[in-house]
């Protein structure tokens, strides 16, 4: 089945030569990333030699993670280097390969891989996607990192029952609309919260959330949770940190779970941030808060795609993407994230 | 086995009358406690009418958790009330009985009772304790609730492995000396933080701890912790919230646990406490943090005793307990746990 697609252009003042562009890392970004931290160059087109394959880079998934990256911090992955490619999950075409193992020419391919218009690569830590059924940008998105991150953070942390509240923030995000459904599709009461009145609206109707806050606009957000959820929050998926986190956190039951899954209002910090302590309320509520990356739960993965792909082909879950389209634009897309510009996954079509 | 016991007098301004005397909440403290919050009454001698106990109070246990219940705010357990009496551990033996089932006089009991002098009760969750290889004390501490708390805390939340690092704030108080010892029978390098130079010296000679820090006189603790533990810290148990547990947090490891037992630095607060946001450091760590009460693990309580037991005959785990002496020192002996006054359990030895 084919979702819905968004298709956006960003505005985008970087150069625009031709041959095979690389996009480095410039800086490192104090606070909100800027398109200077960014710069594009070209450099020689890659031919595969022996054992490697040549690919052509189709989708680009940009993520708020990527942030942290950028820092030179440790974070769960190292930080990226000033002046080499930024990475992130990519959907490529094979468009040439020298006696490789697994792969042949016109296979689709979804990897870790370079912001490169073509790169080279052994095939290690590629996989192979079909692109027959569902969208190719699907396994960027429903059926990629955020598909799973939604799902297995809900599941092996929320541990959701039927009939429990949950709350989800970032709601309108790539994981926000998965970890609706599937608390929905697992028995759940459903609240999103998220930025905007249009993507409220379409949390009810496109993805069945029962209720969604438009946190900018409540004048009392906990307040607002506390009406939404009569009987209090059994799991809080947190995509965002920050005072939204708080709110919820007020209207937690005795033993909550709230897997901490991004903290995208914290992220362009450029000090840490500072709140309300959390030890009284996770000690008086025997709550559980626990961080996690999607890779914790890799030998889940397999069952998991099988069980979200189910559920894709069947009509159960939908997801939806901003498209923007050209390479160039990779840097102003991943930026727009912090503004929230992004309804469901942001992914950059480069050709 | 005897263990080790500190006698202690408090100074008390308070009445001294005979008769049957009670302990009432006499004013919701504000920030720490004070005597004036307590009053001392004296009503009629308690008789056992017909299915009735007459018990008379021996040992008081006084426990940071019963500020909590002094707030007029929901906690873990509802509040105290005004001008009623007080209630927490206590061992009390059987003066008489009126055709009640499973108690004979003489018994010896522990429950959740009333702050009297003598009291009346139907049996309902008395639990008889035999003194003859242990002393009666005991039962409130190492093989009470703040063993409980310790061994089910660290087991059941801190899933400890041979060679892990466990770090222990509180770790002079009852429950943190517990806790410092099984996790050393356990594999555990072991580190405590405590209040005093004579604790941590105690820490490491008595109970066996590999090293121990003192707070108070560490010039930057973040960095204590670091050197006392080079391989960082995989689980770290949380008696006290605040700044102290921000310097662990700060040495954390990947999927490291954090039970939360209590927040002794935070409970005399007036305000709700404000610290660096928890999120992020969670989510880059893939770290568990969690509240409990012992009573979440009632159901393994029996296996916990009997292990705890069984390592206290053999010698394996001690004790200490710090012992006030008289019924009018209960309050005065609870607010000294906010000082640390105590090194280990501490019990008000009524008769």
């Amino acid at each position: 089945m084919k979702a819905d697609v968004k298709h956006w252009q960003a505005s985008n003042p970087l150069i625009s030569v031709v041959m095979n562009k690389v996009i480095l890392l410039n800086s490192r970004p104090i606070g909100k990333p800027t398109l200077g931290d960014f710069k594009i160059i070209k450099e020689e087109m890659a031919t595969a030699k022996d054992g490697e394959l040549l690919l052509k880079t189709l989708y680009v998934s940009v993520d708020p993670y990527l942030r942290g990256r950028m820092n030179d911090t440790k974070s769960y992955v190292p930080p990226f280097e000033l002046n080499k490619p930024i990475q992130s999950g990519v959907i490529a075409e094979v468009m040439d390969c020298k006696n490789t193992v697994g792969f042949k020419k016109g296979d689709f391919v979804f990897g870790n891989l370079d912001w490169k218009e073509y790169q080279t690569s052994a095939g290690k830590g590629l996989n192979k996607v079909d692109g027959s059924e569902v969208d190719l940008s699907a396994y960027l998105g429903i059926l990629g990192m955020t598909g799973l991150t939604a799902y297995l953070g809900l599941t092996e942390i929320g541990i959701p029952k039927k009939g429990e509240t949950l709350v989800v923030s970032g709601a309108g995000g790539a994981v926000g609309t998965v970890v609706g459904q599937v608390g929905k599709l697992l028995g759940c009461k459903v609240v999103g919260i998220t930025g905007s009145d249009e993507k409220a609206a379409m949390l009810k109707s496109k993805f069945k959330f029962d209720d969604a806050i438009n946190y900018k606009t409540t004048p009392d957000l906990k307040e607002a949770i506390k009406n939404a959820c009569p009987n209090g929050v059994d799991i809080y998926f947190d995509n965002v940190g920050g005072e939204i986190s708080d709110a919820v956190l007020a209207n937690i039951n005795k033993y909550a779970r709230l897997p901490v899954c991004g903290a995208i209002s914290l992220y362009n910090n450029t000090k840490p941030a500072i709140g309300p302590r959390l030890q009284p309320i996770l000690l008086t509520k025997s709550a559980t808060m626990r961080g996690f990356i999607v890779s914790d739960f890799s030998e889940k993965f397999p069952a998991a795609i099988k069980q979200l792909t189910k559920w894709l082909k069947e009509g159960h879950i939908t997801y939806i993407e901003t498209i923007v389209e050209g390479f160039d634009n990779i840097p102003q897309a991943f930026i727009d994230l912090f503004e929230g510009k992004n309804e469901g996954k942001m992914i950059v079509k480069v050709q």
